[in-house]
């Protein structure tokens, strides 16, 4: 379903694990774990879809011990779908020195310091041994601020790669996306999606974005990239989580996100709430009897004050990054059921005017 | 009911909060927290009573707050017993620079050393505003390997402020435990043990054990203590949770244990199984498919293998610390069922035969 108003539209993703509802948010589990959250934890909180990383399951456990245990489904008891990324972003941003060739690039683990290939063979192997419901291509991921050649080169290697990946191998059922990249040059991001679309893929994303750009420049790129792209395939913003920023994305037709903000956000002692964020770790909650959220329906909420979260934070508490998380991922996945509503009932854009109201009136707590 | 070949016995404690059946085993959550879980999960676990720690709570959060949230149960959110211990053990074990005074002890917080002084009175007061369902006396725990000398005017002290306790005011409902001290000498253990009945409370620990003492001095030092002490009173062994030694201390008639043993090895990354302990994170359990113990029904085991949760524990995601906590404390909370109904049965003695057969033939996993 399409809001009249706005690009916003509704949707079924259909996996080899089930029925995803868009637009959705993913929950990251880097090393086959959402942080501080078991499976069945995810379940109550109706997670439909998860993010996994190939590039750090790759050298932990490795993928021997995950064949071993029959994929990353039975590996990490999660039996709804997962999506991979290829192992591309986590090469150019955490590992140090590497070499990039013509079919992928040699780089130091950030673990061990020894030396591992990755290529498009190489990240679409990995994503049928993990057997994720959706595996992303490889892809160079060109830092923000540079130059226009360096990223239309990166971006035609990309491309290539792209083309190689869909050739691969898959999981059962397994889907394929292609990642549009271009850098903050329009041109470049258009192209980028036209050749992608050309190759044809199960779905797109937009890539390189949130790395430290500016949100106009963020937004400018995704709506470049969205432009060109089919509109019965999803659409999946990379690594963009911050709620302003998702509602924007849904506006223009973005379907998918993933973001490790509410998780992160909780470990540092921050809770999300309708009026934002706000650190429940703070003195001024010392004595508050009132829920992390007045009027949230999660666990920490019905059963727990913001003193005992408190309280838990200061003196080091595991609990208390499991309560907190577990609110963070109640309030994401609240928003996300939110926006479907608001699409499907015609009301996004007011929807839209409420939350930008409250998160105005702000403060958080 | 009471073994025919043994002072092995089982029985109800009734409480406050309700009823907890013994011999039982109760996990410790400190700092208002059993480390890594949730109340949630204790229910699931069918944990029946838990024991918190004056010491801490009073240092972190303080009883203004938990004063504010309405006691300790309010606070993080248990509606079953508590008992919380007196602190006495935790300022003569933690706290550093300490001056004993008639009516207490003078000590530095070990968080910002400021000054604090604790003693009967002090502690009463603190458990009544904890509300906690069972309140021990505020004692000195000698330390092992004093003279007796010492031991005996430790004792004297400690019995006076028994007494001193016994004539405070308590929460509702609330029961005091007198604590057996005495440290390795049996007339001393025997005459405290008389002069606390002779005071007259709901029930007794035996105190000061498994503070380094070679095991054969700490079941005497229990022995002595319990055989002094009323049958219909329940008998709690402070501190000790090797399960060895809980079944000879329930052969002895005891009926009440705490120990951070399941909980702390969990993090550690050693596994309590049937067949003793081990650690899931050896490499032996990389490519290990079977759950951490085969044909356990906890949450753990029946949802994950070892080679996740090793991985897990050796990235260091929290949910590793979480499975094993929950593993770890399915199996002692097991334990005692199995004890419970073998003395109902009458088959305690080839239930501990059992047992040890098992464990000696070791290894854990």
């Amino acid at each position: 379903m399409v809001d009249a108003r706005s690009g916003a539209r509704t949707g079924v993703l259909h996996t080899a694990h089930g029925c995803v509802e868009t637009p959705v948010f993913m929950p990251v589990g880097t090393q086959a774990s959402v942080k501080a959250m078991s499976p069945a934890d995810l379940e109550v909180l109706d997670v439909s879809i998860l993010l996994g990383n190939t590039y750090h399951l790759n050298l932990r456990p490795g993928m021997e011990v995950i064949e071993a245990c029959g994929g990353l489904h039975a590996f990490m008891g999660w039996s709804r779908p997962i999506l991979t990324d290829s192992g591309g972003f986590q090469v150019f941003s955490l590992a140090g020195l590497r070499k990039i060739l013509d079919d992928g690039v040699e780089f130091s683990s950030h673990i061990d310091g020894s030396r591992i290939f990755l290529g498009p063979v190489e990240a679409m192997r990995i994503q049928r041994i993990l057997g994720s419901d959706i595996a992303m291509v490889f892809d160079e991921c060109p830092p923000h601020g540079c130059t226009r050649d360096y990223a239309c080169q990166s971006m035609e290697k990309s491309i290539a790669w792209a083309a190689n990946c869909s050739e691969q191998l898959r999981a059962p059922g397994q889907l394929v996306f292609g990642i549009v990249q271009g850098g903050a040059f329009d041109d470049l991001r258009r192209h980028c999606a036209r050749e992608l679309v050309g190759i044809g893929f199960d779905g797109y994303a937009v890539g390189g974005v949130s790395v430290g750009e500016p949100e106009d420049v963020l937004l400018r790129g995704m709506e470049q990239g969205v432009a060109e792209l089919p509109p019965d395939r999803p659409r999946y913003l990379m690594g963009v989580g911050r709620m302003s920023q998702i509602l924007k994305a849904v506006a223009l037709g973005v379907d998918m996100f993933d973001c490790v903000m509410p998780t992160r956000y909780a470990r540092n002692g921050s809770a999300f709430t309708r009026r934002g964020v706000y650190p429940v770790k703070a003195g001024a909650y010392r004595l508050d009897t009132r829920p992390v959220e007045e009027g949230c329906g999660c666990y920490t909420c019905t059963h727990f004050s913001r003193a005992y979260v408190r309280h838990l934070l200061n003196v080091g508490e595991i609990l208390g990054l499991q309560l907190l998380t577990q609110h963070n991922l109640f309030r994401y996945m609240a928003f996300m059921a939110e926006i479907r509503a608001a699409v499907r009932g015609g009301f996004f854009r007011e929807y839209r005017r409420e939350f930008g109201s409250l998160h105005a009136a702000g403060g958080g707590a």
